[in-house]
């Protein structure tokens, strides 16, 4: 029997070392692996086979002496080696004997294909703490469970049981595939293929016990062989990880292209049900995502194949102008499709600058109209005229990317107007490409030149859009890496201390669904109190004076009437509703009065009311609100809303990790479309935004300090004419 | 020379005589054939041979004898019949002669390349007009100008230029597919073909200048061949013959499928200036498509592959509870992708009834849990899991349509969850399928069967949701058929009198673009007018009384201070822009005041104010928007919209083609989202809706008299506490 000594020195095994492991192990065990191929746990063995896969080969099946023709091994500790790689694909608690195996004998990676863990209740948040267990012991470093696998199409490591890699002769890419999904391994492997699309390898990642998504795609950044990275996810669990693995992907100017689930809440409610996965609000995954550097598409087509042109266009740094595209097409209808989209995600589709208008017609010969679809369908589809136009819109400076619509001539005469995109493969601008038709060969062209091209006007517009909108990531802190907050295993790339104490059970994951965010926080300031933060952070508030109910005689206000008078007690959120808000309070007498009427009221729920707040009646241009909170998943986040019933029900707002500087805080003014309202629509009266957008980053500077609130919320900011500011007149905030 | 006897009693040619000169005819002519098969006018000979047209084919080109290896034709009048179908291939002033010549030969149907007319500016507007004339006059058709042709695959007529059209054996299928786009027609055709999907025929229906999209495809309602109709839209130009062919296809139970460009503004912006075609706003389209029971999707993949299933669901009968879905996987992440964008649109996923989902675990033998996923994941693809999990779903009443999303084990392993579903193919209940991975064996074999089927997500979402969405269109009266507004040639299928002087010049067309509807039309009633006619309607409405300005004490009122005094002139229609609102008016003096305020500001703009009105305040839980107009393009439409400057920013109203019945208002209320607000939305005071559905049904009874409305607005409609009723105290009418 075969032992390894623990060598603790070695608990921190570099991310090569780790790379190695999982994508390029000299030698792997199939723990479970079936005599009958058309079974899932026969598949491992007869996939290594059929690829080539050079490294050891360790069959291990207790129960038989042969499997698929091979012998097999009774057990892990039978072979005469240590595997680098053992891939378990026995049912559950066989699973869990093989990953004890594993610990003791010093395995360094084990992926596990057995369900019934954290997506199974209490008895496998169990098991799953277990493994975590295991590996905070050993320094085994586990993918899954509920994992499909973990294949390099380089190596021709082949460690899945999923039934579409059934096949020799898969093509191999510069990408990397990580999904939540399991069955998206062999969707992504199996589409990519039929459209000449490889990917350096695929990892269906599973429960993410131990490993996370972002740690096994952050150890493989230094890997020459991996251009980028293509992720299916299904939830921002282990958010820290991927942010992480994504600025530092950023950094070595590698991009990642997601796609996630959860854009309704029906979704959102299947990812919880089925993997045990959070999908929080949908917006948030999109401001994290972003504010990662990570391009989200919303197809399927899209993520396969958008990443030719992430590749080519670099994200858009702070300050730099929106990115323009060229759309130029031989067919106006077709073109359209695409333009359709594309200007509904606000992609700035720009019309040629006189002089470029005049050098497209001295090129083309064509009288091309001033329009923003550069149309030269009078032309038909002929190489020169094509050719002439690409070259002067590739010169042409307000342009950072061509888009170019062909119609039916791509199909059977590709070399009209399909040829000249090819030879404009290599210019310095990107040049995109959809083909109306169905046209295979033009498409294999395009591929093998390295133009991006799409098969459909939905992808075409989606990869464009999301390409266009990707930002060079802000540096800021991350979350929660700035508090103590272990990962489960012995973190390869960070050594960090490890527990596996301070996981989430399952209740907790509940309430945190159902929340959103970190609702079982600490104290609520009251108002007075929230005013307090208010003057620290520099944001202009409403004068208030708190006044006790008792008093006999009406106070001196240091403003005049009208006031509003408000209960001034920090549990009693919903004031209004509570009766504890009066509004235009005229005079000293009907001051009084009303304070008498809101004692009543808080009194008739049993509490006794001290103090009430009175603050002078501020009417603004218009009222929004501006938040801070701390998500539980992504961290700090700031959400700018217009005001209103309306405005909530629209769910209109913008939301961004925090702290976040000027410029941000204008684009978010820019996305809330209530805003406009305030922004001189129709002849309204415009609005201060530029005091909005200094508020909105005061606001969120909560997230650079000391980190103390967790939930702030200025509802209503009142917003007044140019130069006269905004101005809070109610504020919550709620400690962590 | 051969020439043709004009006969009047020909003129009405019956539908069935249109249908085959259009789609079968007994011979062909080709004007402007070219002897090189590489041009596009050396096209259609080319293909109509390949194809092996049964029909007499002569090519017309008077600078040669012979074009590809064929005796050319000097004219027309020179061929030894005269054809039945004439498509003119040469440039446009040559065509227009071809045109004249057809006429003067009694040809029953030309098919026009050429471009240069109403996309062309004033001159092209005046061609056109020449070809209208000339249809007038000899009963000629035309399709066209700007064709890229008419094909029929049955019969083999290939009469196009489009490039996608070069090769034999083009599948057959039966469906018409319609398109303002000529490229379009390549694109299906060669897209089809790659997914096994053939049509019966393609028409590119151009500029539409004597036979409309809706005549064409009006004309092969009673083709046995033709089961519906594929329809690409760029416009809404001809909506009443469009309409009145989608009753006629409504009734005759063959459904309609329809993509229309023009989502964004950009998009609409090109339908202009690309064929002089008109594309209004997107939900006036979307409104008017809906109440002609058409299903509209968004995905050109989804116009492609909608037709099995919109064949195997009727549309939703008036009253029906509203359809569900049963979506079954093998894979939940795959299936999320589904039921993301499925539920984004409104679609009803349903859990399944407690009954069914015990069934479903005694079927099955999985412990299935009690979600809206129905998700077999645990059993692996097998086929009696699938198979008897269908069956009992295919049972359950709950159920209208069932999807499943079989995972990876499509692509090798069809025998396990693909072929199951083709074995309830038959089912009375349609199950269409997505298959996560590449499967094109799968997909072919489901294809087969009759199996709706989808190659992405994305469309199978959109087909679904639209097949869902598809009423049974409402019996309204056509417009503009109750009108005189005569098309432009003789109407084959309705013989009404046809002049070309109702035509709209290329100005008004503009003007049409710009405004979206009427706005030309005649006198704007004062407000007591107005009143008058929602009295006449049974719309409840604020009590007013006029006073005169020059009155020198209060006049008693019918009702109580507050009152609003307001400007009483109908051309004065924004008027608390102009000074002639004032609120809250307090007493007899501060009327007095009021008035004179008024007066005064409207002096200002050198008017004489004779009168005002004056209404009681009146509050309500909150204000809407009912709305009555004739849009140009689609007729009587009435529409919903939640009260404020946020509504409209969002542009979130309900339109419908008017009049309305109740349960239609009702389904509007509920598609506006702000009126969440009035329907006890975050324990708000809901409002009287039922109130408000009677008054758009009301309002929306303009549409049903005899028309002399061309616009109605109450704006803002206050809908007050349940049993309470709607008030409008404001209303804006305009004649025709």
């Amino acid at each position: 029997m075969l032992r390894c000594a623990r060598d603790t020195n070695n608990l921190i095994v570099m991310s090569r070392a780790l790379r190695q492991f999982l994508f390029s192990p000299q030698s792997v065990a199939i723990v479970g692996q079936s005599d009958d191929a058309a079974k899932t746990a026969g598949r491992p063995l007869k996939y290594l086979r059929q690829a080539g896969y050079a490294g050891r080969i360790y069959p291990v099946n207790p129960r038989r002496k042969e499997v698929l023709g091979e012998p097999a091994y009774p057990s892990l500790s039978a072979l005469p080696e240590v595997p680098e790689h053992v891939y378990i694909v026995t049912p559950t608690e066989a699973a869990m004997e093989a990953v004890a195996e594993c610990g003791t004998l010093g395995v360094r990676v084990a992926t596990v294909l057995a369900n019934g863990f954290a997506e199974a209740g209490l008895e496998g948040e169990a098991r799953e703490a277990r493994l975590r267990d295991i590996c905070a012991r050993t320094g085994l470093r586990i993918i899954g469970p509920s994992s499909l696998g973990i294949v390099d199409l380089r190596s021709k490591a082949m460690l899945t049981a999923n039934a579409a890699f059934d096949e020799p002769d898969l093509p191999a890419g510069r990408f990397l595939v990580a999904s939540h999904s399991g069955s998206m391994i062999g969707a992504l492997l199996s589409r990519g293929k039929a459209r000449g699309i490889g990917f350096a390898g695929l990892v269906s990642v599973g429960n993410e016990a131990d490993l996370s998504l972002g740690e096994i795609c952050g150890a493989t950044l230094d890997d020459p062989g991996i251009d980028g990275y293509i992720l299916f996810l299904e939830t921002l669990r282990h958010a820290d990880t991927l942010r992480r693995f994504a600025l530092a992907a950023a950094a070595a100017g590698k991009p990642v292209l997601a796609y996630k689930l959860g854009r309704s809440e029906a979704a959102r409610e299947l990812a919880v049900s089925h993997t045990g996965a959070l999908a929080g609000e949908d917006d948030v995954a999109g401001a994290f995502l972003a504010g990662c550097g990570i391009a989200r598409v919303d197809t399927l087509d899209g993520l396969i194949e958008g990443s030719p042109l992430l590749t080519r266009l670099p994200p858009v740094a702070p300050g730099a102008r929106k990115p323009a595209v060229a759309v130029v097409t031989t067919t106006a209808g077709g073109a359209t499709m695409v333009v359709d989209p594309l200007a509904s995600c606000g992609v700035d589709i720009k019309a040629p600058h006189v002089e470029t208008l005049a050098r497209l017609r001295a090129a083309t010969g064509i009288n091309v109209a001033p329009a923003r679809l550069i149309d030269l369908t009078v032309a038909g589809a002929q190489y020169a005229v094509m050719k002439a136009a690409l070259d002067v819109l590739l010169d042409a400076p307000e342009y950072d990317l061509i888009v170019v619509v062909v119609g039916s001539s791509a199909r059977f005469l590709p070399e009209r107007a399909v040829q000249p995109i090819i030879d404009c493969a290599q210019a310095a601008k990107p040049v995109a490409a959809f083909l109306v038709p169905d046209a295979p060969q033009a498409l294999a062209a395009l591929g093998a030149s390295g133009v991006p091209n799409f098969r459909t006007p939905e992808a075409c517009a989606d990869v464009v859009a999301a390409t266009l909108r990707r930002r060079v990531p802000r540096a800021l802190p991350l979350w929660p890496g700035n508090r103590v907050r272990p990962s489960a295993g012995p973190d390869v790339n960070q050594s960090r201390p490890s527990t596996s104490q301070t996981r989430r059970s399952p209740q907790d994951v509940d309430a945190r669904h159902k929340a959103g965010h970190d609702e079982d926080a600490g104290r609520v300031l009251d108002e007075l109190e929230a005013y307090e933060l208010l003057d620290r952070l520099g944001i202009a508030r409403a004068p208030a004076v708190a006044v006790d109910v008792g008093t006999a005689r009406a106070p001196t206000l240091p403003f005049p009437y009208p006031v509003a008078v408000k209960t001034l007690v920090a549990d009693i959120p919903h004031k209004t509703e509570a009766g504890g808000v009066e509004l235009d309070v005229r005079d000293g007498d009907a001051l009084l009065a009303a304070i008498a009427r809101i004692a009543a009221n808080i009194g008739r729920r049993g509490r006794d009311l001290e103090r009430v707040l009175v603050q002078p009646m501020i009417a603004g241009l218009g009222e929004v609100l501006v938040g801070y909170r701390v998500d539980r998943d992504v961290g700090p986040l700031v959400m700018l809303a217009a005001g209103g019933v309306l405005a909530e029900i629209y769910r209109d707002r913008a939301l961004r990790l925090a702290p976040v500087d000027l410029v941000t805080a204008q684009e978010m003014i820019a996305e809330v479309r209530g805003l406009a309202a305030l922004a001189g629509y129709r002849n309204r009266p415009a609005g201060d935004l530029d005091e909005l957008a200094r508020t909105t980053v005061a606001l969120s500077q909560l997230a650079a300090g000391n980190q103390s609130v967790a939930e702030a919320e200025i509802n209503p900011l009142m917003v007044l004419a140019p130069g006269q500011g905004v101005v809070a007149v109610d504020a919550l905030v709620r400690l962590r």
